[in-house]
């Protein structure tokens, strides 16, 4: 695990902290996917998950391993969220963040908090979906087009290093290869202009808008990152299969944009596949890094069955509590460690090889793909 | 291995036992999900399950292991069915059965007389097509819908324990979120009792009455068994992928009942994540606890990777012959005991805690779900 | 790993070598599904495959092991490809190809100029697709079909051992249970003709056509291939799942002819279940077997889950580069031997069993699906 120990990782996908202290309850639930509790009488972190917090975490807040969900989240509310925030992120050896800032869950922090409350130099993706939503408030259908790309372009001003889309989870990932025209966007942004104002509701769903927005996104030449596979109970798993954007993707591979799979999980192969069919294509298995628990490993060796290893990002996908970023960012350097460890003693590279591979998935892909600063290149 | 062994397993989903002995060809095909035996020259049960029953059945009935199949079926024949039947299921150490009686293949004995037979508590699950089916020789168009409510009022006054959908077969998993309505049902059920007199064949196809027996069964709270995945030739595998039922499974969250996610392969990893979204949705991998013999490691191992412990059950889906019961069993014993006992080893729970997620797996998960007795608790 | 070891293996379904030397981009391109290098900065054989070249290919001709990849590329071209070629194909230990000489690349070895040069006998698989392609130089609509017969009845003649179809490519495995009527055929011909002389271009798109070769080429009762899964960037991999096409194999059981999945790469069990399900259907995982270099032990472990010995073939996939056929020789050698010892060691068979799984799966259940003469049945 030498092999993975010093890498300073760029977390090319992850989202904010909390604001506040969660409640026992309301820290269970976001140690899911799942909007609720699981049934009476269970504990909802007796999971895969709960026993990664357990094993990680818990040392980290002065307690035995294995203390027991009840005492783990007494201490959590006696040390307080910024010294439990403190303590985890410092130990995931987290050089940078690429933090998506339109998650729907209002009290998170934003990029520059997160950077100044943690000393770990964050940037911003920018989630297309929100950028269209906002907009809504002030767009007609005639402006609307022209709104989203200056609002775009605003973004790409201030710095954002990406863009995000959940079209997988609006529509799914069955992405047209070819760009809606502008009178279809317009007259589909009449059609949802109206429905927002009538409902005072500004979701969107429409998948002519959700396919403008991507083909909006493309010029500026920045990755875009797809939400792919497992997610919240709003998603459709067979609907989030990256495969079924394969036309869209041979459709832009001279686009100048690049596509990065988030997630993928149970579709890690699929990913994988068009990460080494097409040369703008790269994965990550973030989140289920850590709500794999003890079985995180299933998905690190999945992703490296196939894809080059330039093409391959780490994300954690962690979201609201930093119990997500430790136990993704642990997994994941044990797992690509043993992995590698493994290949090495089966003499299929040399250590240094190998060391070479773990730097580029940590931190070197996501340097190159982003075209981060060298000063967050570094090792720890 | 020890977290499992001590648990007197409750198979929440299997099938009764052949009433006559079978011949050897007639074991072959039923050693499968083919209704056929492999090519000319070649001994079907040269295969993974074929192995499991080399390995765990052959010693029970007096034989070496690896005796070879004709041996092997030349002793069953000798032993005769009751014998046989005796001992291995004897070896399951199965706690109680609860046993699908709608399988169409008729010589298989009741839940009566499981439990007669054998001395295993067993309970009835009743399979909803079946219902229908029966219903369908009696019933008029207009009366269709209530006498299928008032036959599922009978079956739940004499005691099911839950209900069984096979729409999986006959339609695939896309169910629609909301039931038909009251005129669609009478119009489909015109239709297909009109078929149903014409032809003298009573198999329901029908999607809007595939639902409408999903949504009648919903409001007696208990749960509803979903065959998902692997199945004989019937089956086309990618439209029984359970996530194609997920906005079934949003719009059910509070209608009080539950489902149950079988089998799975090779969705199981689809399976175990709408288990933790969904706080009233469980999963299990039987039958390819038998039918995968040395392999069936993977799946266990699979179903454990996303699932909370509290939402995975213990099914043999064993059917006609007591060698799939005793593979099952055997199988889902080693390798959970296995997978914990490594999770111990690289300390991610204590042992105390291996041995409650084992028992919950093995009997308790389904004890609470199914409501039963405290009597079928015990260790073995 | 002694029962993989003396097998003369018969590689069911791979592609010609080159007949001149690759440059190196040419070479780093062939070895990916992509056509395309991975982006500036990178190295495309920094990947699964690359691994393997370095650790099994390097030594044969005359590097050190992780020689590194320019000093590779370097080394084979002073070799020149036919000592390149005669020295890996040698390391193989293939005792016989069946090759599919209908790839789109043109300057590939045919089977006949494999077989001199190689001194391996080699026998031709025919591509329907290539098959129409050609036909349609000089068909009309009406003469299409019957063409196409006569086309196909010479290749049998000829003594082609078997048919390839790449509907897979061109439409899906959605294959219709039914076959096209002739009226259909002739008005689809005509509009593809009509089409083909308009653009001088010979594709074969047309699903009606697509189905028309498979049921032209069942008659002769010889295997069918289909291309199913991981290909290049042409392939939409979820409908290249080959459980789309499981009424098909239903309504072809008693036809006569048999069918075999290859690849299959991420639908592996789903193939694999189809081989259990129907007696006709047969899976390999070739080209997996080489681009997952350290990992290909992933897929030969899927294929022996759940499908009958007697089920399982063994192919390359091999295409253009003899370092495809190695490492795909030595990695189903290493990873078939390393599972069945697992299952040896672990008593779920005996050693004299596993040879003889080996012995099938490598050679036997090839040389008994397409009846090849005994001379190349011999172990190495």
């Amino acid at each position: 695990m030498s092999s993975t120990d010093d890498v300073a990782l760029v977390d090319h996908h992850c989202h904010g902290l909390l604001r506040t202290d969660p409640s026992p309850d309301e820290f269970r639930v976001l140690a899911t996917e799942s909007d609720r509790l699981t049934p009476d009488g269970t504990e909802t972190l007796d999971s895969p998950f709960g026993l990664g917090i357990q094993r990680f975490c818990a040392p980290l807040l002065d307690l035995p391993r294995h203390a027991g969900v009840e005492s783990y989240l007494d201490r959590r509310a006696e040390l307080g969220r910024e010294t439990v925030d403190r303590r985890l992120m410092a130990a995931t050896g987290t050089g940078r963040l690429l933090i998506d800032s339109g998650s729907l869950m209002s009290p998170l922090l934003s990029p520059r908090e997160m950077e100044d409350g943690l000393g770990i130099p964050a940037d911003e993706i920018v989630r297309l979906e929100h950028v269209a939503e906002t907009v809504a408030r002030t767009a007609t259908a005639a402006s609307f087009a022209d709104d989203v790309r200056a609002a775009l372009q605003e973004a790409d001003a201030a710095g954002a290093v990406g863009w995000k889309s959940i079209i997988a989870y609006r529509y799914g990932l069955d992405i047209r290869p070819d760009p809606p025209t502008a009178t279809q966007v317009t007259e589909a942004a009449g059609r949802w202009l109206a429905g927002c104002e009538a409902s005072g509701r500004y979701r969107l769903e429409d998948p002519v808008l959700l396919h403008f927005l991507i083909w909006a996104a493309i010029p500026f030449g920045k990755p875009i990152q797809f939400h792919a596979g497992y997610g919240d109970s709003d998603i459709e798993l067979f609907r989030a299969d990256p495969s079924r954007a394969t036309r869209f993707f041979a459709a832009t591979v001279d686009s100048g944009a690049s596509f990065t799979l988030l997630h993928c999980y149970p579709f890690v192969r699929e990913a994988a596949v068009l990460s080494q069919v097409f040369p703008h294509v790269y994965c990550d298995v973030g989140s289920v890094t850590h709500f794999l628990g003890p079985s995180a490993g299933t998905v690190v060796r999945q992703v490296m069955e196939i894809a080059p290893f330039s093409k391959v990002l780490y994300s954690s996908d962690a979201h609201a509590i930093s119990e997500e970023y430790l136990v993704s960012a642990l997994a994941w350097r044990r797992e690509t460690g043993r992995l590698l460890d493994e290949w090495i003693a089966d003499d299929w590279l040399t250590a240094d090889h190998a060391e070479r591979i773990a730097a580029d998935i940590g931190a070197g892909n996501a340097v190159r793909l982003y075209r981060l600063q060298a000063a967050s290149t570094g090792s720890r």
